[in-house]
């Protein structure tokens, strides 16, 4: 443990721990014991601080998006909002093109398509969806909030773009012709404008 | 050899046995050699027929569309043109349900998401892709021609609707809250609104 460790909160070590945990393998469960362990706490602290897996997860995943995804941009008002939803929105497709696509949806694959699927993978998986999905609509409101998006049902309007990511990311990971980027853009631009003319 | 089969043209048995080798196994690639066998003619005359494996995927996989998939419905007048679309789009997806959508996508991915992407398995993968994008197009086809959508790019139009059905697809083999059914509905709705109000 490093003298910055030491400083933490033990709260602080359990989600880094599970951040490290996740950087060394995108499709790692989170299990009690095994952050606990990497964070040096006992699983009562844990459990203190995170009484679900759901909630371990989810406060892991927040962390490792708010490190790894800058969306900052949603806020910079010199860019159209169509553009700026449209740039965050390739942020979530970004880490995963061609042969790292595939190899990205292997791993989703080998760890959540299994035919046992446990109450821990559920929630594991719930949670990268949920994140995902909270991650989208908090730019949608940032746009509703500048009144460049009409007051809405954001939720709905953030599974629809989520399932447009998936399908694109799906995609991405299988053979295409040589224009796959250009009718992703296209398809891009169609979903956001679909949901900026969209009313209440 | 029934004598139904020695009836039907070289051209119409190796249509046939190709989609009943589809059939038998749907991640099956046409080898010409392993198609010519079953349909009892020589790879010479599969070639005459079928030039390029992509011509005998398309042709292949066009009779086994038209056989499983029933798309009468888009030119049900009685019904409003948006619930037309839908069902015929809910027709894409409603192989692949559950365990059912769980297996589909595993069997996919063993067959296309291999390392070694040779170009039989790009040919058979594009050739699916292909055919899904076509089906769109003819159903916005008849929309137009009934004057219920504006006259446009159906090619970007269905290639848009078309990574919509991927993104559900795939929601479906993973983990869910209890609501799938409700949102993909909504999603559904939300990029079919978004097809039909789309100007030229």
């Amino acid at each position: 443990m490093t003298a910055d460790e030491q400083n933490m909160s033990s709260r602080d070590r359990i989600i880094a721990a599970g951040a490290v945990m996740l950087g060394e393998d995108a499709g790692a469960r989170l299990s009690v014991r095994a952050v606990a362990e990497r964070a040096g706490v006992s699983t009562g602290s844990l459990r203190h601080h995170f009484p679900t897996q759901r909630a371990l997860q989810d406060a892991v995943l927040a962390r490792v998006y708010d490190e790894v995804v800058s969306d900052d941009r949603i806020h910079d008002r010199t860019v159209p909002a169509r553009e700026r939803l449209i740039d965050c929105l390739r942020l979530v497709l970004t880490p995963t093109v061609g042969e790292q696509a595939r190899q990205a949806w292997l791993t989703v694959f080998r760890t959540f398509l299994v035919p046992e699927q446990t109450d821990e993978i559920r929630a594991a998986y719930l949670g990268m969806e949920r994140e995902g999905q909270r991650r989208v609509e908090y730019w949608l409101s940032v746009l509703v909030e500048e009144g460049a998006l009409a007051d809405g049902d954001n939720t709905r309007r953030a599974r629809f773009l989520c399932t447009v990511l998936n399908g694109l990311s799906v995609e991405r990971a299988f053979p295409a012709e040589e224009s796959i980027l250009r009718s992703e853009a296209e398809t891009l631009h169609t979903a956001v404008d679909c949901v900026l003319s969209s009313p209440a």
